[in-house]
């Protein structure tokens, strides 16, 4: 599948490796054709894989996921165009953190309303799925690296983009049994708010290589 | 052991009902003394339960438990009195929850603040420790309801009463390797915004016999 890959950070590059690795076709998008970062990553994992502008990345793919850093996420998708985005799955893993104040970060919408909520009222053409930002983009892409079973959650208005997400999930090892369906996009706002919680997990347990599961009584 | 609980709503009905069966003497507080649902509640316990106003709970207790709806704690310990909570462990289990707009609740604090560390502003001669607010009032009294193993987090200044907390807690049938010291009261912030995920997990699973067990790669 031709897959968009909108930023070029740490997330960016472990989506992208991963979905080449699983043969799908890749072209990075960042803000300006030529991003050192990407032109690296593209040299690197070799094939197929590209790199362009937003706006290039986006009408690349038939797929495109945001992984651009949640407080200029709305700009990076202007940028990309509503018109390459349009009757797409988007994909969102961005967390909407500002660590303009220094540590820990806050977001930059909470409680009310959440970026994925954002971006699925500013791109209402487009099939938005939030997954995979309560973790590591090492656990993302290696769910392996936990032990055991543990979640990953997933939000969106439309069915059949969460099936074709959770899909998607699955080929990166998730088991289909860990992937829950919050519901509807506005659970994007529970998804976002967790991420406080998830830094002092993350520092409590002295490691990435975490996540929560999900376990109910029989 | 004596033990104030402030609040006579489900929360504040299981913990003190939990205490009594562990031979503790709880006196429950409310803004009024002869409050309808605490008299009810001492009755059916028997034995050394009792009630009254949340400043003669708090003064009877050698520990204090917040139990009271998160968006009027501030005011319910403050009716308790400084005085009577001043030196002693007071264990905060309010999410700061605004029903007035509907369904789903919003938060009254968050973000860059939590109902946390205002109790521990308003009162710097209480030793606050946030735990259990994650789960129902059933899985906090009752962590069997849930299969296998999960996690309960703590989070507070004092070293100190962080381990009578935790020791509570594990009399509460918590194993000591379910509790999660998430470091100081500001951790609160992140126990409290997971409160958006937490409904949308109980919507998603249709039970409230639920919780998030902390997972790490080995």
């Amino acid at each position: 599948m031709k897959i968009g890959v909108l930023g070029t950070g740490m997330v960016g590059q472990a989506l992208a490796s991963k979905l080449v690795s699983l043969d799908h076709e890749v072209v990075m998008g960042s803000r300006q054709a030529g991003n050192e970062k990407a032109v690296q990553w593209a040299a690197t994992v070799g094939g197929t894989a590209g790199e362009g502008t937003f706006a290039t990345a986006a009408a690349y793919g038939e797929l495109v996921v945001n992984a651009t850093g949640g407080a200029v996420s709305l700009a990076a998708l202007t940028a990309a165009g509503a018109e390459n985005l349009a009757g797409k799955v988007l994909v969102d893993v961005a967390n909407p953190l500002d660590f303009s104040g220094g540590m820990p970060p806050t977001l930059t919408v909470c409680n009310t309303d959440s970026l994925g909520e954002q971006i699925q009222r500013a791109f209402p053409d487009s099939l938005v799925v939030k997954t995979l930002n309560t973790m590591s983009a090492e656990v993302m892409v290696t769910p392996g690296v936990v032990d055991g079973s543990h979640t990953v959650f997933m939000a969106g208005d439309d069915a059949g983009a969460k099936g074709q997400v959770a899909e998607l999930l699955v080929s990166f090892g998730w088991p289909p049994g860990d992937v829950l369906d919050l519901g509807d996009i506005t659970a994007a706002r529970g998804l976002e708010m967790y991420l406080p919680l998830w830094l002092r997990i993350w520092g409590a347990t002295g490691t990435r290589d975490v996540n929560v599961k999900v376990v109910v009584g029989s």
